[in-house]
């Protein structure tokens, strides 16, 4: 019984066709799922749903020109914030701008919702204007598909809808988390013009105005092993010589207290991942935490140590190619654990899939655990760890690595900052290191695409009162510029760390370098682009500084932090000689390392 | 026998490694059956097949840094040529941005040729980096699809190979001509490095280096009916009333004197869509091409007149709404004629669908028709449209139709021209009548999206020497600014006029604009953008131009067509208004078509 019925309200009647009515219920119960944000292009078939989500109060509605930049903005902030994002738009190509996106939510296992506007069936297929297939328009890559029924004001049907809806968020945010498509086919009158006799006016109340709260409410169980697997577990662990390994981390992340108990109880050395959500704050107070392994694991290194007895792996593939050889080559048990029995690792050499939630399966272990007799290993790691660091410490070369670790250090407390691929969210790995302030550090690392990078940055600083910071190449900025009208259009404020080497950065890690022209024109992807008009177009503050110039990045990155709106701090960068410092610092690390730890 | 084996040459044993050779037999085997250019986006990935590309001294390489805007370029060139145009990216989400292009080409019938590179088969799934799930990535918007086989020096292989490559492009210039999808999986090394034993030095020439020619010659028919069904045809359009209509042009258009011979034949008017292919240059001399339909069309003007007794039907469904409604209104037997048994018509009164070759029916069908009797209907239809055209001279108003028809009026001879959705190509179809001048009218009308468009208009100009105008509404010059890169990087030159009202266009022909705020908010797409960095960034000249000022457009406009480089040319254009000039205009249109025709 609802309110309405307790009190005996009459009904409101507040819906003046189908298509209102079937809008206003969906976002109704999306919204009693924990829906609170909506990402909207503008479009004419998508209007019920726009006109609902508009007229909800309790949902924040983000207007978005461009669908592939929406989508990419979605995302961000479904991945800052592990809640259900959905998308509207209207119906035709506008749904495919969203695939790269939706692909990158698949892989990268972060909730969205795409709700698509389309033509009735009967139109689908003839010639009509705007009207495409849009049946499984993202084919693996969504969790669900439904083309939902024709809106009709029928009490099954809006039954129907209502779990639909609940189904979609369960669907969304289960195990693994990921993207949703539902598709709405929609007839005219799209606006909330009065049709006599389309919405009843004795339907039940359940019909038009649902449940108390959401009309089905949903639990859901995660995968935990059974205890005599866990003790099986506890006792395979129990090894002089453990690594944790902490992936790029599934929203809405793993339990950092879980690591630091793991750690804790097993004495194993934590090598976490920048985009772990372990790297950086908190657990690095309480935890053994490894950040610097890009930079010094390698063949000297596990030729000198002795390998590790056992690797528990939790989150996604670690970025770092360094340490997933260095796992592929040890003579170790290891364990990949991933709760949708994902198989996050390939080099094919674990040993054993633990399906189970990793927080959980953390915690439980580190009840159980006796830890090991000596500190020996993790000493080991940590004093590698800290020659790592004295390392670049004492360099006083400025190269694009630097200015990642100067980001690091200077952003403010809290922030939340955003690294694009290809080369930034490599220098975070190797010179970002670990650190006790508080930076959520986010990148697109599912499929590792350059695209959409400023719209999901944008997206995740829409989602928090942390201070955002962008670190972009200069591609990866370009194909995503037109994601910059979000910074007025939806109200996010940036700071744009913009690493301009023309184009080159990724080039010189490839094999093709070696060869002559003409390959050259294909790979070094010079642009010429002078990118300070961009400041003008979107009303950005834009300041460059010189590639040698560090002092002068530390303070024009210092100053846009402390600014008032969005600022783009562009470093003028040289791909070839940033390559040669890279290689160059791991050279030194490596020998410092071996000093140290042998 | 190849030339070499004849000569007695020995073999050239150019290939390095397996990739090397597989990329180089793909390309050498497309370049065969007729490719000239492809769209590159630079990645590492697709080494393999960039650098075949590059090496081939027949191939124009197009490179573009975003893969969406890479791939509507690719539809332009394709669309203006009929001719396949190959697409190279990389692994990952890259792929997925050429989604939008894709769908546009399937729905519109242009051939383009996807080829993907793809990371091996066994790391698929496993978290491996830039991989994701490629396989059938279009769905059903292609016409073909193959994860082509891992490359093998092996005879039998490299047949598959070079009998593929000639038969995607049979598939992407079939009936109907569209998208069609090779993905190839690559392992390293991705560069001409040499291999030893990779590629053996005894493989048959036939292997290595094909046959004289394409290794398959295709050879293919199009449909067309047999002698008894083109004789009950030709007696069944034996009326007094008849109309042709072309529709919007699959690539490479229907053939102008086909339709000339047809409408002499009959005596049917030829309403001719902007897109026809029909409506401006040669085929007006000769034959009484309707153009003004869209202006005065419409319930009163059938009330008036008597309905057509048969209605032939060719290319994609017409443009104007108007026409369409009159078609679906009248009393009158109505063929499609579509040669891949499409239904092209979504109001579902056409009687009968023709399954033929357009050209090819309308060709045998002037060769058995009599024709009318009497030339009043011819007449009547062409009195209206000389009354329309009056209407539409005479008013002194400036309004967004009248740049469209300006620019018909001034575009040197012969020109490109280039009509973005929503509203531009509207107005081209009301407003920009036939004339005898050459103009090439190209827009998106497959699914009539608004991305793409800056990107398919300068790849349908890198396509030929003609002078290259687009002309677009603001938010679609938004959706595709990346596109402008093109410019230069793809040495186009164009004229851009940019018909700027803030996002409002489509709106006010939207029933949602009568309901009151909050509405408005999300429907009228303010951006505020100012567009005139964008000249900065691209190296565009841009002029604004009031409007309200007519003579300061045509100077403009004739200005920038004359100058060498590109231009924009933008109009300040107020949405509102220019609807009510619309809507007035056709008011006034459609008594005076009554007067001069009842």
């Amino acid at each position: 019984m609802t309110e309405r019925e307790r009190t005996g309200e009459p009904p409101r009647n507040r819906d003046p066709n189908r298509n209102t009515l079937w809008a206003r219920v969906l976002v109704d119960e999306l919204v009693a799922a924990g829906v609170d944000a909506v990402c909207i292009s503008p479009g004419s078939r998508s209007t019920p749903l726009t006109v609902a989500f508009d007229r909800h109060e309790d949902v924040h509605v983000y207007s978005h020109l461009d669908e592939r930049s929406s989508a990419y903005f979605a995302l961000g902030r479904a991945r800052r914030t592990g809640e259900v994002t959905p998308l509207v738009c209207t119906s035709g190509t506008a749904a495919a701008n969203y695939h790269p996106a939706v692909i990158e939510a698949s892989q990268s296992r972060v909730p969205l919702l795409l709700l698509t506007a389309d033509r009735p069936p009967e139109i689908r297929d003839s010639g009509a204007n705007q009207t495409i297939d849009q049946e499984k328009l993202y084919g693996d890559a969504v969790r669900w598909y439904r083309d939902v029924a024709e809106p009709e004001a029928t009490p099954r049907k809006l039954r129907s809808l209502r779990t639909t809806a609940a189904r979609a968020v369960t669907k969304a945010t289960g195990t693994p988390a990921g993207p949703v498509h539902l598709n709405f086919p929609f007839r005219k009158p799209l606006e909330p013009t009065p049709v006599e006799g389309d919405v009843p006016s004795d339907l039940p109340d359940t019909a038009t105005d649902g449940r108390d709260g959401p009309f089905v409410d949903t639990t859901a169980g995660v995968a935990e092993l059974g205890d005599d697997a866990l003790r099986d577990l506890t006792a395979d662990l129990s090894e002089p010589r453990g690594l944790l390994v902490v992936g790029p981390a599934d929203a809405p992340g793993i339990d950092p207290e879980a690591v630091a108990a793991f750690a804790h109880a097993s004495g194993f050395p934590v090598l976490a991942d920048p985009l772990s959500g372990i790297r950086y704050g908190g657990p690095v107070r309480t935890t053994p935490v490894i950040g610097g392994y890009d930079g010094f694991l390698g063949e000297r290194v596990r030729e000198a140590w002795p390998d590790p007895d056992v690797v528990v792996r939790v989150g996604a593939s670690p970025t770092s190619k360094p340490l997933r050889e260095y796992l592929a080559a040890a003579d170790a048990r290891q364990y990949v654990v991933d709760p949708a029995a994902g198989w996050r690792e390939a080099e094919f050499t674990a040993t054993d899939l633990i399906v189970a939630d990793p927080s959980r399966l953390l915690g439980r272990l580190s009840r159980l655990l006796a830890g090991p007799g000596s500190t020996a290993w993790r000493d080991r790691w940590t004093d590698a760890e800290a020659a790592h660091s004295t390392v670049i410490d004492e360099t006083d070369a400025f190269w694009e690595g630097r200015v990642l670790s100067d980001v690091v250090d200077l952003a403010p407390d809290p922030a939340t900052v955003f690294v694009s691929n290809s080369m930034p969210v490599r220098d975070l790995d190797r010179f970002g290191g670990a650190t006790t302030a508080t930076r959520t550090v986010l990148g697109n690392r599912g499929a590792s695409g350059i695209d959409g990078i400023v719209s999901t940055a944008l997206g995740a600083g829409s989602a928090t009162t942390d201070d955002l910071t962008l670190v972009t190449g200069d591609l990866a900025y370009y194909h995503d510029m037109n994601g910059l009208l979000a910074l007025g259009r939806c109200d996010v404020e940036a700071t744009i760390v913009l690493l301009n080497n023309d184009g080159g950065g990724i080039f010189h890690m490839l094999p093709i370098e070696a060869y002559d022209p003409p390959f050259t024109s294909q790979f070094v992807t010079p642009h010429g682009l002078d990118f300070a008009p961009t400041g003008d177009l979107y009303d950005l503050s834009f300041a460059r500084v010189a590639g040698e110039d560090r002092e002068g990045f530390r303070e024009a990155y210092a100053e846009a932090t402390e600014s008032d709106g969005s600022h783009v701090v562009e470093v003028v960068t040289d791909a070839e000689s940033s390559h040669e410092v890279r290689a160059d610092l791991r050279e030194r690390a490596i020998e410092r390392v071996l000093e140290e730890t042998t």
